[in-house]
């Protein structure tokens, strides 16, 4: 393998130019060429692909983002959008590919190697950490302590006001955002899709804190709670105890940027290393990931059905640390 | 005067605390005693108050909000409220208060001077700068830092996804927030209570850029905008514009919180003194403040009925700015 | 047990505060008594212990330091100094302690078990990470993203003038802070006590970068590093590359402070929860640690003598992506 | 005038990228040419002259250093280096000249004038705050919350382990640095060059602080201080409270870099407009300030030979706030 190429697709998350400083380092230490492709499957087959040189990636390490940009494609999900993805590859003389991306992205990477027998390797870029194969993705920590650090101030407003805020915070599938939020915010309630928290044990938990005269509260929500989001919840909370100040805040789309941390780009630059040592391997269709500490290669169909679960534990320690 | 009382009111904000510690310090450096009185006029009338030493407040003047929170008082509006209010100030002997809020709490001063002779020195404390008799207000420069925080932060993902983000940041009446937001975020526009933009100018703006091939905007919302709020606001373009992908983030209340800045601490210091300094030079229904770099008190009902102007020239520099 | 005691013991870190809460919190959950005892064993000496609540730790989990405070003691190294602190812990009825601490403050622990029988479990409490029987210690994470923020700044001046900065890292013993700092902060260089970097070696890479005109660089120094401190080091440098603009750069304190990262204060939850639990359940002289996402106790006696390995692995990744 | 250069000059500031993106768009707004220069002087002299569009400078307003670099140049000193620079101004049709930097810069710019006729106006560039013209320098707010930041870092750990941290903040003539850091930092003393604060009024105010056992204190030092350096001044106390735990910070280069607050990116943006509209009106030799809210343009002569001062009141207020 002589030329890959390098994209990154879905949502973004701090890390992701991390991973493609390593990608493009690691080609040029092994002597290979590295394009990269703006806009993800959409650039890829308009041709959005230019070479990348080691400079091309200078100073790039600690800024959230990605410098070749994300865009969803639907053309990709078509044979001939796939078709004209190809031969735009064929013409730079790409052999093989670094999706940094999740689980959409690598279904789209195993049709293509399918159909056209380019091979594809993945790393796990996606702040929710909901994906197989690995213990972390590239962006959650730092998405994690962005959320964090807000949690704090809002904390200190809460304090100043006795108040009860409703903190939602992204997880559209999974609590693994809110867990530690919550643990290390902390929270008084935490309300993950994964297990049922009743309006009623919210309201129970708070009222038992307010008789014990407790002022203020946080609970965090994760986005997908299936009780709805955090402003339905505060509304139904705020109707049952209407002595207590109930405020919304909604963290948003704040969590997706950001310098990376420390572990984001540790993790980014391991696997951005492992995607084209794996590529050079002969290694195709799997994400590279870390578990206990060690590099493993998962198969792309193992990370989009298998199910990574939460430790149910964590919720049991917000409650003791809330006591 | 021998005794006096400090407390906060209305909503928190950065420094208050330094303020809180400038009150405490000065007194103790004066030889008169301070008592602090917790959650404002509501505090007051309920003989919410303690004894503070200089230790009392060691290694505050770092922390958001309020160690003597913040409550609104319905009590302290009627004359029977502010008569129980005095009664425990005579319980302790307090001769004279420090508030640190806005004009709300100004207003109850004045009035219970009028009507009990209680004289009280204010120093504004608020993030949303619009009070006059100050250029700046304790607090505001850290929110106008925290928001412009999230919006780079905002960026990364805007950038990264070719997005138009309508970013909603504080200012129920005002743009000094989202002036300097817009101007250091590089927004391409910015939406302010004090002047009209159209959505149908907005919407040229953005179709313009986009025509220039120009794919991520950021548009700052103060909350108080006369077109509505950001959400609002973001819909009406989508409708016009469908080809673009159009987001709403809402900072809120995390703009209230977080370590006071190095500017809000100086001034929360300088006035805290200026208060403690001007109570026992018997001055009373004034609120201290900086203007052009000198201490002046201004009549409270100065700072109640007279407006700042927001400098109309910040607007242009937008404009400039994003050409 | 109905009674145990917690301290804070040998360099502060953060997070230490998240896990005397944790410690608190438990222990009240359990319904046992909690006492802080002051400034470690010193303290623990004097008798500077103290009852504490739930609402004793509330707020704190984002504090940088110890609420309890550390010190030193060479009285404890003494049988008789030890005696006294048995006697102190006598008077209150403790009958275990959880110490959050080092090595130093273990193998105090493991002594005190032996001749007085009060068992202690510990809680890792670090920046340095050198501790056998844990991924990671608490307090870590925190020290190297603190280290690597100072490290994106001097990037910001190091690039605008063409230098060479030579930056101290925490790590008398090991790189463990240091290879991080190297990773994540894009450094070309990183000398750790691990393995030997000759100055020769350094002046060699510096030259080759310069050849390719590069111009500007980044040395990542553990201070324990056998070629000396980031300033000698420098000074040889430059004597042979009297062209380069050299500087120097030590971080020192500032990475022992500041609220701990959410990794932190998870793993202190986790470990301050892990402490009461075994204590509780008999187990004694063990630190808790996690392994693989796994708690484990770990004798005392084997956190002391024997030695956590850095993956050599890790500096070549720093050579091959600063290519 | 048709086409206008911008540079950088002299030590690098948080703000200056804000301040040459303000120049570019102002330029691109006006209609005129704009070009960047790299390395200030010295790339003048080697022609590293470059043209920039308003796309040049996106997404630079929140980066710390300057994308143009900055040097220093032997050569412009003398008259043939000088001449060197205008004749690639010549081959460019530059016809003036917006210098980012401090007096050294301005000083340049004065004898290039006299003797070429180019005209310069000047942005004041430099973390130092001690130039006369305007009330705040390019950077300075930054500089000073960064080292803030670190301070409060610091505190943590000294309050954690009951010691005396001396640490020194940049300001090699002045205290523009030291003051709010020790007033926003809750130091006991601060010790700056335009005051003598013996080594003897240091021992002694610790030791007062002590005798009231108040056990951990920080000392805050300008870099310039006539006492000595931080270690200097910390060793000599040391030797006279032997019984104190002395520690050393010398924050250092950190202090230049990083995202510019808001104030600087709102006082870069204003000063860069500034530039260029005073050379569209013929303006020269001047620089541009903000005075009390105002914009004012000063003669370079003037920056250069008149002094700022500091007000003495400042220093009171360390000494009352930490009574």
């Amino acid at each position: 393998m002589k030329k890959i190429g390098v994209f990154t697709s879905g949502g973004d998350s701090p890390g992701m130019n991390a991973c493609i400083r390593a990608v493009v380092r690691t080609a040029v230490h092994k002597g290979i060429e590295v394009y990269g492709i703006k806009r993800g499957y959409r650039g890829m087959i308009k041709g959005e692909i230019t070479r990348l040189e080691s400079n091309s990636v200078s100073n790039i390490i600690q800024k959230g983002g990605t410098i070749l940009r994300s865009a969803r494609s639907k053309e990709f999900t078509t044979k001939e959008g796939r078709r004209e993805a190809y031969e735009q590859l064929q013409k730079f003389g790409i052999e093989g590919l670094v999706a940094i991306g999740g689980d959409g992205t690598f279904t789209g990477a195993n049709i293509f190697y399918e159909e056209f027998g380019i091979p594809t390797l993945g790393a796990p870029g996606t702040i929710d950490n909901d994906l197989y194969g690995t213990d972390y993705t590239i962006g959650y920590d730092t998405a994690v302590n962005t959320a964090l650090d807000a949690i704090d101030k809002i904390r200190d407003t809460a304090d100043s006001h006795d108040r009860v805020f409703f903190i939602e915070v992204m997880g559209r599938d999974s609590g693994y955002i809110a867990i530690p939020c919550a643990i290390g915010g902390g929270a008084e309630i935490v309300m993950i899709p994964e297990t049922e928290t009743t309006i009623q044990s919210v309201v129970d938990t708070l009222r038992t804190g307010w008789d014990r005269s407790k002022t203020s509260f946080i609970v965090i929500v994760a986005e997908g709670d299936e009780e709805g989001n955090a402003a339905d919840i505060a509304a139904q909370v705020q109707k049952t105890l209407p002595y207590m100040d109930a405020r919304v805040t909604i963290l948003g789309h704040v969590q997706r940027g950001g310098a990376p941390t420390a572990a984001d780009r540790m993790l980014a630059s391991q696997l951005g290393i492992a995607c084209v040592d794996g590529l050079l391997a002969g290694r195709k269709c799997e994400m590279a990931g870390i578990i206990n500490s060690q590099l493993v290669y998962t198969p792309f169909i193992d990370t989009i059905t298998k199910q990574k679960v939460i430790n149910p534990y964590y919720i049991e320690m917000v409650n003791i640390l809330s006591v």
